[in-house]
């Protein structure tokens, strides 16, 4: 399943800016950042389970928004990407 | 059809910070900001390929990045949301 995962962690102070590395941190270890706080991830239900948990855990619910969105159907037909685009797709064949 | 549009916008001059006044606008024109450079939008075909045509207007192709995914389904079956969340979903009926 890909999953979109989206952030706001509010940054004013010492603990904010720990919250938010240790949250990027999470999200590199299941998918690929496409913008400064969006990542694309393609994981199983347990792992989906296990990422939300360690995420969770990380925010301050009181000040920080963590949004995670399911995308149903080929990841190709639910996206369109315009400008600067990093993204690999390390699903599809890779032809040297 | 329910989508999620995510920019990240290159603000390092004024231009920058122009573009980012107005991808922001237009976004607000078809939807709700629900993270700081994260919207969600209802809208039909019509007003997704409208949409499209005016944020990719915006934007520096170069230096800019806009993402807009559709979600498939219900929009609460696809979303999980943590911490702060200021969305107000107006297609379902409000109780007073």
């Amino acid at each position: 399943m890909w999953l979109i995962v989206t952030y706001d962690v509010n940054t004013e102070d010492k603990a904010g800016q720990k919250r938010l590395r240790r949250v990027a941190k999470v999200c590199k270890s299941y998918g690929q950042r496409v913008q400064k706080s969006v990542f694309e991830c393609s994981v199983n239900d347990m792992q989906y389970e296990q990422m939300k948990r360690e995420l969770v855990k990380e925010i301050d619910k009181a000040c920080d928004s963590l949004r995670i969105y399911r995308l149903i159907g080929a990841r190709d037909c639910v996206i369109d990407s315009f400008g600067v685009d990093d993204f690999v797709n390390f699903e599809e064949p890779l032809i040297v």
